[in-house]
């Protein structure tokens, strides 16, 4: 008899835990982010690291489990097979590859397409039931990608959209009136990105709209410069690139935070990549940032924003380039044909 | 159209969230302490409380859903029917009498014991995968007759047991040594209360053991008078009753943390009462307090100390005396007939 | 040498560790809520519980420290003496008598008035530079005969104000909407109690006014009835006394959050009790619920909130009857003398 | 008046806030790790990064601040310039050079020792009150450096030692006991690296010492082989570094978890880099990890463990190769002269 029989004597053969599983797919600079950030925070006890790079995911997954005595033992594992994942609830992909010098940006959206292309399908079988959170740039089209790639239902697809952007967007309007950003309601939309739109007809604190206040905020008329706090954030990525050569602590908290209201049914509002046909004078399947609903059953809502006349104008023309790069993405004969009958059930 | 549908665009109707889902039977004051260290540790995000008293019981669930807004949002629900627990991972019975001035603790014992053999079948029928954790009083005798009415296989029964007696124990010990009682090791096991057994010989400080330093330690002889912190563990809830006239938040925080152990999986060591035939000697279906691993199945594993032959002695008289208090108990006709298909099973 | 000095070789003396020193006064059902939730929320590791009945709050002390294994060793002490609140960065005061049947409120209130105006100096005595947090009814004016008795400059006296009744106004409001309470973002200012107002014209989803939507939300002409969302408010209170006898685990809740944002310098808003005198067209030193930035040094700012004419007419009105109260209080020779050197000072 | 000025009535100059202010000085991998961990494990509200790259520590700074939003709002600041740490509680030094190709260790030693010695009297001139975690390698070597250097009592210089190699064997042992590793006593000691030593007399469940069981236990007669739980310690490092090119998660939470512990003075025993002298037979200055009391004041008590002959001897042949390699390090003149008034007193 073992010693850990001996010491343990054991009642009942220890059943596998599933809990609520999550998967990262990616073990880069992102992903890792946001696994260290989902465990310190115990947004689940059940963690999985898949990547490409066996090694790589290997190394990650043993030096997170050196901190499971800190973390209340949860399980954490991973490799480069996808068979790990099995019966995840969610999956957060972070994948994919970065720009080539020289490359263009379509030639970048198309291989990240067909890694989509490919890895998707692969995920669904594993956990046919799991939501994605697609968090792999350009964020807005690799999140269509995946929805069509998958077969899910719209709801069960959703993009990191412009959370972090929107993140951004409160702390440097914090900054500036010195309360904590959470008091301070403000949202960018449209596109994760450079062409992010931020809606400053409805940024208010406690209700108060500061346009109401400032009637140039926003606008270069201002002399207040409030429209500093966006031009920061359309820049913010870049900025940081140059500095430290990559971004992810902020991301990774982004994800943490949404991986928790999914899993946890928080149904807060973020402004995630959501299919917005139907809204907003909005006519095709295209994925852009919206706020909408978060809970165990992916998007529940969208919210119907009364937005100026030049910000529903620019979201307009943002769906309308959005379409055209989506349209422009070859989904190979890998893309999941919809005429099947999981995807007309829908 | 409502204002609720004109502001929020519904995509998918919101699904029922179960999450691991805890119900509290008894709404008293241990059941409430037990509720409020629940929610504000995230235990669970879907709290029941169930009372005879339905207005109590009502009045308790619209309170603490008043804090939802600091607690992201749990769903807290309740009343005085069963049918609200349908689904639970966990009861928690906190439910019972209280001793009537002159009554015998036999007369007492029984009035309980006829209440849980009504009430468990109740609970078996709305979730009939559910764990127990009996905290209503005597405890180790209820967790017995919880077991027996419920047609649970052993594992899935569990009682509050010592917890709360050696958390108190720790920390009456670190007082004495001036650290964080995380850090010293020390069980009592055998009965919750007066007869309650520390076991001196294995307690340590980072291994160190303390009765290698000090022979006498746990003895009248002790000139440092150690054996005092068991004193105080004895007649703790005694001084409190009579200073404040119940005890709730030791045991409400000692159950939260039992509680997370089983739903989250965490496989920590607890002195919960576990049925202890086969172990240490004791040939009997009797339920007693002994170092057990707690996971989402409930007892995995009973740890097998090595006792000192006092300490062995006092566990099996222990046993002895407990044998005796079940079989005094009437099950009466209600209680679960433990030849049905089920019970054979196990 | 003791068994503890054998095992711990001292390097240093224990220094006293005073953390972020809260002491709550009066550990009644409200006070002992807040406690509970401020230990299970980590918000410090340093509390004190002083009241009146010496056994009542030795019993309670006793209680919660036995949850210390649960809480990385906290210090909890406390006793009828104040001299164990030295040091205190912050006082939650909950003290209080209830009301004698029969007893008009305006006794009610000078009764505890009179408590206060000893209570609070002794409070200073012993912690100079401690902020005041009232949590003791009726809240406002007591708020008022603090600033009073403290001589503390005006932001560092807050009352607890409409910040449990805006938690339930938004978790009513966002049951009809099925989001996260969290995301729908609404005032009741003015008073705890009776006349509060609710703020409808200021109330969003994610900025999006909800009476840009429907005119007549607030008023009985909605057909909608969205007033029921105040309503249930302003008799909560009741609502719960008469189902369970007194309200705590909310105003616990919310107690907690609060102390944690002083504490930390959080600066989030709450609708606290301020002097609102240069506010809103209010000219007197009167206490009354207003949106205000807590932090470190207590308020640090009001928010100027465009009320509609009717909500600001409702505020006004609520200052004059607040006034009244607060001249009607008689103060006694033992409140602060405001010519004092410290009080020139502000 | 500005816009923040119109909307938010100052009623009181914004303080500067301290809190408990935690300085990271490198902001390589593992500074990261440990400054990500520290926030989102919420050990404190003031973090300063600072490191010689600007432009890198910059970028860090601003990637960790777009996640204050799901912080709670702390305050994250940062460069290359020491000023920044001014009012330091805690130092944590995670500075210094890798290994050069064909570079001696010695040489490697005395590189990163002419750091230290250049940097640890910066620090104290901006906090001279402040404690170090010195988490620079070769580790214990380090803190003796920083002691020599920064002029502070011996026990307010910690090095973190043996906590994440404890950690280690602690999850491997678990592992083969299926248990949370919380509940797995056992402690490497010695020296962090090849050379650590893994007390195995005292490793123990719930009291239960595995050595009374298998005697073999730790030693290559072991059927069973657990000694492997050590060996795979002693390479996990090296195998990290092979699979991923760096260690940095499991040491950052060790970090966040040991200043929690400092900050919050928790009082736990942590296997940390200190002062031996005139513990275990040693009789000089030498900087090894033993189990010690960690809180705000430092290292209170060093535990006294009764070691077998062996791990004794092991323990006395570390301090004296320690002792040989501290005197091999040159202080040079810019260390610390231990002549002056403020290191006679201690």
């Amino acid at each position: 008899m073992s010693l850990t029989n001996k010491i343990l004597i054991n009642t009942q053969p220890h059943l596998e835990y599933l809990g609520e599983k999550i998967s990262i797919i990616g073990a880069g600079m992102v992903g890792m982010a946001s696994a260290v950030s989902i465990l310190n925070r115990r947004v689940t006890k059940n963690l999985v690291l898949v990547d490409a790079f066996g090694d790589k995911v290997k190394g990650e997954v043993l030096d997170l489990q050196h901190g499971a005595l800190f973390l209340k033992h949860p399980i954490i594992s991973g490799g480069n097979d996808y068979e790990a994942t099995k019966g995840s609830k969610l999956y957060i992909i972070t994948a994919g590859v970065r720009q080539i010098p020289g490359e263009s940006r379509l030639n970048l959206t198309q291989r990240n397409a067909d890694i989509m292309v490919k890895l998707v399908p692969e995920l669904m079988k594993h956990s046919p039931d799991a939501l994605i959170l697609m968090v792999g740039n350009p964020c807005d089209v690799m999140t269509y990608v995946a929805w069509k790639a998958s077969g899910l239902p719209t709801h069960k697809v959703i993009g990191a959209g412009t959370t972090l952007d929107s993140a951004r967007f409160k702390v440097n309007l914090a900054k500036k009136l010195n309360i904590n950003p959470e008091d301070i309601h403000a949202w960018i939309i449209g596109e994760h990105g450079d062409h992010s739109i931020a809606l400053w007809s409805s940024i208010n604190l406690s209700g108060m709209r500061l346009q109401h206040i400032n009637q140039q905020i926003g606008t270069v008329e201002d002399s207040e410069d409030w429209i500093q706090c966006h031009k920061e954030v359309v820049g913010a990525a870049q900025a940081i690139q140059e500095l430290k050569g990559y971004t992810n602590w902020g991301i990774g908290m982004s994800v943490a935070v949404m991986a928790k209201a999914i899993i946890s049914n928080e149904l807060n509002v973020f402004p995630v990549s959501v299919n917005a046909k139907g809204k907003y004078g909005i006519q095709d399947d295209v994925y852009i940032p919206l706020p909408a609903v978060l809970g165990c059953n992916g998007i529940t809502d969208i919210v119907d924003l009364h937005l100026s006349e030049k910000e529903l104008t620019a979201l307009q023309n943002t769906a309308k380039v959005m379409k055209e790069v989506q349209d422009g993405v070859n989904l190979g004969s890998q893309a999941h044909k919809c005429n099947c009958t999981r995807c007309k059930k829908h």
